[in-house]
């Protein structure tokens, strides 16, 4: 079945009144009675716009977590997500952030003294690494300069002098929105060190990338609800295939809350209790993206960054990371001399009712960055694109770095329009209005 | 300001349609079209019933984590916990469950080789005495007989021997309804050990039961969202006084999710995505416990254990906790030989749509729990009574128990009166039908 994506969740957003599922409590708080305020385009690289159907399978009643009418919402979940991860593997969902469940990945999978390879291209990487080393382990971090991605052939050299328990890498690196070409890199490891466990943060790419686990031989993969899966944080997803979990059996690394062995035995039962509310919005979530199907998700992702990468080119800006190594989920933008990425970034929320973020580390001077995942339109990038011309036009020209070359709303709606043109499957996207 | 408890969140319990939040995707899973179900009466020990509001805060679109938005919404909720907690010191909300936050409450204060003194009184005392054995500590158990609590010379006498760094309580012991004296049992702790913390489970008690966190003496105090408090289950709150707040720099267990240092340094940013939503509906939940007022909560769920007790006698049973150690919020009721529990828990849920659950541990085929705490009306306590008095009277009698020496409901109902009308301050309430 396919269904293309309704716009929705980005148009409502920040509005007071909200959509069906916002009462009066849904008001924005602070917000005083004023002028009419642009609706919010949400590009956000995380949390990400929550869809309406999400938003009131969210504010559904709560139920027990052990009784059948809950095991029904769990059992759909757990089955969905395993299609997603292409896994023959278990997936055990936590209540906690992205981090929470890097840490049961660490703990579940590792012993004292083990030691791992962690290829580091930015914040996130650093912080899996961090993981590892908040417990003694010895972490080897390969750093890659921010922005880039390794060779196979780097990290299955380094993987040969280290012999690491576990090497740990980052799909999309939400810090610099680099993706790692993992089909063609965890195949090499696997073939490289055989016995080393390769874990993945998926947190940026899963259910906009696609994956496949165990195809690859990734042993354990991990992600969040609050990005492509366009529910509300909260939620922390760890997938694994069969050698991470005899290596849950063995692991030594102090465990309590993240401890997987009672989540995996007997019947699924929960030890602990579930946010049962963000499961009911996973569920609808999971039913959106087997609605609009799953190839088309992972177009709509690869357009939508096509789009901002044309979009900002054409302000004479370039992205961060090169047309290989883009994630389709998140673009760093960089920005020339004199012009302040906060600046940037308020402008386009006060004046634009846009949602951008900052760059993180040593480029939150230099850059800022736009999320492109989950509950977003092409027409949602076409506007941000329109808001960037508004704000950075004149700030560039200001800077005495203008005239720019063209408009960004103009090359992304040529990229779209390209794509529409040049694609048959995308007849029913057109036909539904999407990216008019 | 006084508002009394409205009904509502446990009669739209169960129903298809759902209250104002809820659209058509809050139509129960699994549930056909056929003769028509009664409302549920959400008897729960956790999660417990949500109410109306909470739920329409919780459907509200997610902001950025990192906005002056969020700043309002999290500086208010924090606010409103240490209010509740009674103390100078902070409150740190993470993204979990109960137990990760007691995990936190462990890690961010202990060492190896600390010792711990874990006083159990059941099934959660035995979950937070485990956490601090996953980390390889030496913990002396003081064991109760489930459904007693300890005097307070036992547990001093034990601190005198053993010197610990630290005790573990267990506020309201949810498995048993038990509740420990902490306002006599804390400050004769500290007399007797000033140098050992004082950690209390306060996850089935908290905004139901007054607690005055500083004055006592407590050093770490830990509760979820999901019991008094109304709100989903997935945040899990640790609230800290100022030998806590020294013990959190000097702790050396390993911790990174947990570690509780990035949340206090500097402004209070959150390091990893905090479950917005859920913020959403604690505020929301808390702004309802500051209009109905505190005192009036506290009496509420003391009215509501009262009627509880008042009616299970009246079939001739017995709770299992005595009148001095029951805890307003859960109680566990004892069935005479002959009764199985899980037939009792199914036909009140099946016939009369009142959600009450199983005891646990040893007592799980001898006793069943009802819960009575967060937005639990006297008249919600009242209909379970009269599905027991339908469901257990000839159950009893059918077992040779029977006649039963009287009705649940109006054991119960007189215990409500009784107290409406001994009470001017309770006039609020029958004038706006509580209890009707």
């Amino acid at each position: 079945m396919q269904q293309p994506l309704q716009r929705g969740a980005g148009d409502c957003h920040g509005q007071p009144a909200g959509g069906p599922a916002a009462g009066p409590a849904a008001a924005r708080p602070g917000r005083e009675p004023g002028p009419v305020r642009p609706a919010t385009v949400f590009l956000s690289p995380g949390p990400t716009a929550v869809p309406d159907e999400v938003r009131a399978a969210c504010a559904r009643q709560v139920v027990l977590h052990r009784s059948r009418e809950f095991d029904q919402v769990s059992g759909f979940v757990l089955e969905g997500l395993r299609r997603l991860f292409r896994t023959e593997g278990r997936v055990v969902v936590f209540p906690c952030s992205g981090t929470g469940a890097l840490e049961a990945a660490v703990v579940n999978t590792l012993s004292p003294g083990d030691r791992v390879l962690a290829v580091v291209m930015g914040l996130f990487g650093d912080r899996f690494a961090a993981i590892a080393e908040a417990y003694g382990l010895e972490v080897d971090r390969l750093e890659i300069p921010w922005g880039q991605v390794p060779t196979v052939e780097q990290v299955v050299e380094r993987l040969r002098s280290a012999r690491p328990g576990a090497v740990f890498l980052t799909h999309s690196e939400t810090s610099t929105g680099a993706l790692l070409p993992l089909d063609r890199l965890v195949p090499a490891i696997r073939e490289a060190a055989p016995e080393t466990l390769v874990l993945v943060d998926m947190v940026s790419s899963f259910a906009a990338v696609p994956v496949a686990m165990d195809a690859w031989g990734i042993d354990v993969a991990v992600t969040g609800s609050q990005k492509a899966l366009m529910t509300p944080p909260g939620l922390g997803i760890v997938a694994l295939g069969p050698r991470a979990l005899e290596a849950v059996e063995r692991a030594r690394l102090p465990r309590f809350t993240w401890d997987l062995r009672p989540y995996l035995a007997g019947g699924g039962d929960f030890p602990y209790t579930p946010a049962v509310t963000l499961w009911f919005g996973l569920k609808a979530a999971l039913e959106r993206i087997a609605a609009e199907g799953e190839e088309n998700v992972y177009r709509r992702h690869r357009l939508l960054s096509a789009m901002v990468r044309a979009g900002v080119r054409a302000l004479g800006l370039e992205p961060l990371v090169r047309d290989e190594d883009a994630s389709p989920t998140v673009t760093a933008v960089m920005l020339p001399e004199g012009i302040r990425p906060a600046k940037v970034i308020r402008r386009l929320q006060d004046e634009h009712g846009v949602v951008v973020v900052s760059a993180q580390g040593h480029l939150k001077d230099r850059a800022f960055r736009i999320g492109h995942m989950g509950a977003v339109a092409p027409a949602e990038v076409r506007a941000g694109m329109a808001a960037l011309d508004a704000v950075l036009a004149p700030m560039l020209a200001g800077a005495g770095h203008g005239p720019v070359p063209g408009s960004a709303a103009a090359a992304a709606e040529a990229v779209r329009a390209a794509a529409a043109g040049s694609s048959g499957a995308d007849a029913p996207a057109r036909a539904a209005g999407v990216g008019r």
